[in-house]
């Protein structure tokens, strides 16, 4: 413990320097000196400043959490934090302004609308409202999940209903919602597997759930204006042919994979040009 | 100050409490008492528990940083944090799952196809890059700002060309990204105010900037295939004449307003049936 004079840290390709709690732990009472001034030597931040490191970021465990109230005296705010750590960050130069950017603020979440070969639909009531309505099963979307197999894990956890991705209709944007944050709220169709008929509603958070005929979810007086449009836009997208859909895509320098979602406009696309054979290039 | 024998902080419909440290600010000499045990009466905690509270939050300045690890030693973990504050909790039920949702992990970003009546899309490269490469002008959405306004803002900072939003085309997610969150990447279409030929750049973040030849850009050896995936597909949905387009609408509970993205199918609409009038009426 505290067997170095200077904390060393990891280097970014911006000039910044992280330190981890957990990679380089040092005893509450050495951490003053060794992040200010180290005996008659020059502390971390000063050599930092030397070295014109731009960021400093220190990752704070909870277990660590004594570094907290020296790192806030010193210069440093919060960036953002998760359960088992805080991210502390200071910016060093003084003749540039902070370019750093802000942690996320949007919370994501799915609602699915699943049709059955009878047009009837999968709707719950919740446990936990503020008024009865009839709603569309989903949730949040779970940190690197994809909005896709959110979808049909909500549908088979509140419902016990096997679906598939079929189509995205569309979101909804709002802000300053649950702790603050901004909310995208994207409404997928599903297709039920065959034969689904006896529903098994997740007790801990459902009330009731029930296939009801699409036409008369679109009359009822307990559902929301809101879902009426999202299932009435369903109803206008299947009868036009066309979907919105996604493939999976790679980025070239990255080499990273990920889900790129678009329309596919299918019989009604009437361009015949070289962007076609471009765009199904890209598709691989 | 510390006038108070417990915290008392503000309820929430979930029987959560939340105690802001600016509101009930304490000595740090005094606050593992109040928290604790207060001479020989029951401390905050096991208050809170005898009245069956469930999430107890405390939001603490970074001012009154000390109490963080207090707090960590007495089964708070971190929720989230932004600058000037970091938010903790602890679920204090025995015999109940917490089910506290994460906080935001989602970063939302914006590029934007501008088009003039030449056919000339406006591109940029930018200053700190991987490799050099023409892009869309674009950047992170700020909080609480809309997807639109972002695109319409980027453009204008980054190029100096005023634009208005035409209509979305994509969106590309992906995972474990900047500050390990997921990404969201939104694609909108802008049409250009006339008469807007000289370009000027944003110094700070851009290279250099142009208005290119949209088969120039198609084919350009420095252009990532997604980027051209974007634009002919932009192609597509301009000869299709359907668009994805938004409407403001508002939460009929919580009389909230928000944006609902959807396509707008135009002349492909087959159907003419009551859901459209329901569609209709909704869009108030």
């Amino acid at each position: 413990m505290c067997s170095q004079t200077l904390f060393v840290g990891t280097k970014d390709r911006f000039q910044g320097i992280t330190v981890d709690s957990t990679k380089e732990p040092c005893e509450i009472l050495a951490f003053p000196d060794i992040l200010k001034v180290f005996f008659f030597n020059v502390g971390s931040l000063n050599k930092w400043r030397e070295d014109k490191v731009r960021g400093v970021w220190f990752k704070v465990a909870l277990a660590d959490s004594g570094w907290v109230p020296h790192l806030a005296q010193n210069g440093f705010r919060y960036h953002h934090a998760q359960a088992s750590y805080v991210m502390m960050v200071a910016w060093l130069p003084e003749n540039e302004v902070c370019n750093i950017p802000q942690y996320a603020s949007t919370m994501v979440g799915v609602g699915a609308i699943v049709m059955n070969d009878k047009r009837q639909i999968l709707v719950v009531s919740e446990k936990y409202r503020l008024f009865p309505h009839w709603k569309l099963p989903g949730g949040y979307v779970e940190p690197g999940e994809e909005i896709v197999n959110a979808a049909e894990r909500e549908v088979l956890e509140e419902t016990s209903v096997r679906a598939k991705f079929k189509q995205m209709i569309c979101f909804r944007h709002v802000h300053n919602f649950t702790f603050g944050c901004s909310d995208m709220y994207f409404i997928v169709a599903l297709t039920p597997e065959p034969g689904q008929e006896v529903l098994k509603k997740c007790d801990r958070e459902i009330d009731a759930v029930e296939w009801m005929n699409v036409e008369e979810y679109l009359n009822h007086p307990n559902v929301h204006s809101t879902n009426r449009f999202f299932v009435s836009k369903f109803l206008e997208y299947e009868a036009s042919g066309i979907s919105l859909t996604y493939h999976e895509d790679t980025h070239q320098i990255l080499k990273k994979s990920y889900l790129v979602y678009s329309l596919d406009l299918g019989q009604h696309k009437k361009m015949d040009s070289p962007n076609d054979t471009i765009s199904q290039s890209n598709k691989q």
